[in-house]
Parts: structure tokens; sequence; C-alpha cells
């Protein structure tokens, strides 16, 4: 996984699940910690997989499912615009020229491929609501109140 | 994982273990598909976790041990520097005004705990060995020959 995009969705999606009042993509990057443009990509990712939409008429998103119903590994495919699971880089430039450099890569994607499989299934049987039951834990440990 | 040392080494390991005539830090670096100080930064981290020594006397690298004996696990962590296999990349800089970004990073590190810990027991039942087998499985599918 060569970026954020995954656990920067599931912060955002944890804000419009639980926000009371809407909020823009300007206050989500705030509290995520990134640009607005950023929050806008993803929103529109999100929003091709029929995962949120925009509020009409209104600022801000809303879910489109339950966040019981919402599997991490769909959000993960939304964002990284993947369909498999993709858990170690592979080096991008191994040379033609070497019997080894023709090969690793195929090798590599075929010894990793059990790894990342069981990582998928993980994925499918993890919810946005089993992030915000988390979150909450955090919160009753570190004596805040929650945001419900 | 946010870079591509991991199957940057078990090139170079497969490399290391295999030749006939030991290769320098160039040539490894040329079939890899990088420049030789990043070589010579990987062979440096894998001497210090004891998996491979310069030759005495002599250009190359030698291996410490069988490559059967060698787990995927290992390697990893003597790259990455770290002891828990890392999966996904959380992001890193989310707001501490706001509750969600206080608490996201914590929360996300739990959800994502039993993927890691099951990807990591996976690398430790792989070993280099393995991926020479996978390798010579694609040479013989390509009609290649075998390096051995």
């Amino acid at each position: 996984m060569t970026d954020t995009r995954f656990s920067s969705a599931i912060h955002m999606l944890i804000l419009i699940a639980g926000a009371e009042v809407p909020m823009t993509s300007e206050q989500i990057a705030r509290s995520v910690g990134t640009n607005a443009s950023h929050i806008r990509k993803l929103a529109g990712l999100l929003k091709k997989q029929g995962v949120i939409e925009g509020r009409r008429g209104a600022r801000g998103f809303r879910l489109l499912m339950p966040p019981e119903e919402l599997t991490l590994c769909r959000v993960y495919q939304a964002v990284t615009e993947t369909e498999r699971v993709h858990v170690f880089d592979l080096h991008q430039n191994p040379s033609d020229r070497c019997i080894v450099g023709r090969h690793i890569r195929p090798a590599l994607t075929d010894v990793f491929q059990d790894i990342e499989q069981q990582a998928e299934r993980e994925l499918n049987a993890l919810t946005l609501a089993d992030c915000m039951q988390k979150m909450r834990s955090e919160m009753e440990e570190s004596h805040e109140p929650s945001a419900d």
C-alpha cells in the first residue's frame, strides 16, 4: 500500500457517519490533516462506488448505507481504484536483461498472493461500524466523552 | 508498507544465493533497477541482522544461512527496521483539535492489528527458498532455462 488514501477515507467516513451537522470538505480536510482538494478527490471516488452522495441543495456528504453494512474492503477498493488488496509494494524497474529481473515481479506477486487474499477476507469482515466502535473505546480509555 | 525495500531485498538475496560468480553492489543494482548506494544501504541492514556478510578479501556478499532457513519475516524486519509487519499506511497528521483526529491512529492500528499479525505469521512461514522456487516456476512457464 503506497499511500494513506485508505486510512484518510476511513477517517472521513467516520466524520460523515457521526457528525450531527454535515461537514464541508474544508472541515473534513482540517481533521484529516490534508487539503480540501484531496478530500474532494476521495469523495469523488467514494461517490463513484456508491458509498456516499452529496447532500441535495446543501453542503456536506451522507453515507448511502448504514456503517454496519459498509465493509472496509469496499472502502479500500473505492479509494485505491483496485480490485485486489495490495499489501507489499514491488520494486518497479527490475532489469529485463537479467533472468532474475525478468521474473521477480510475477514470482513475488505469487508468493504474496495468499497474504493479500487473507487481508482481503479480513477487510471484508470489518465494517465502518467496527472502526467507530474502536474509536469509542479509545475515547473511553482516554476518558474523553464520546462524540455521539 | 511505504516502499520497495522489502521486494528489492528479496531480489538481491536471490541474486546472492544463486550467483555462481559473486556480484558487486553495482551489478545487483542494475538487476534490481536502482542505484548502488541503495543496494549498499540494504546490504548494511542485512549485515547488521546477520543475514549476509561481505566476502573476505573479495567483492560481493554471501548468505549466512541456507535459503531454506531464511524467513521472509526476517528479511522484512531487517530492511524495514521494524519488529511488526506493517500492512496499511496511516495518515500522518490528523488534527489534535478534533475528537476523531485525536483517536483515529490508535483506533485504526487496533482495527488492522489482526491483519498485520496474520501477515507476519505468513511471512514467518515463507523462506527465500520458496521465492527461488517460484522464480524457477516462472522461468519454466516462460520456457527460459533456469539459472541454476
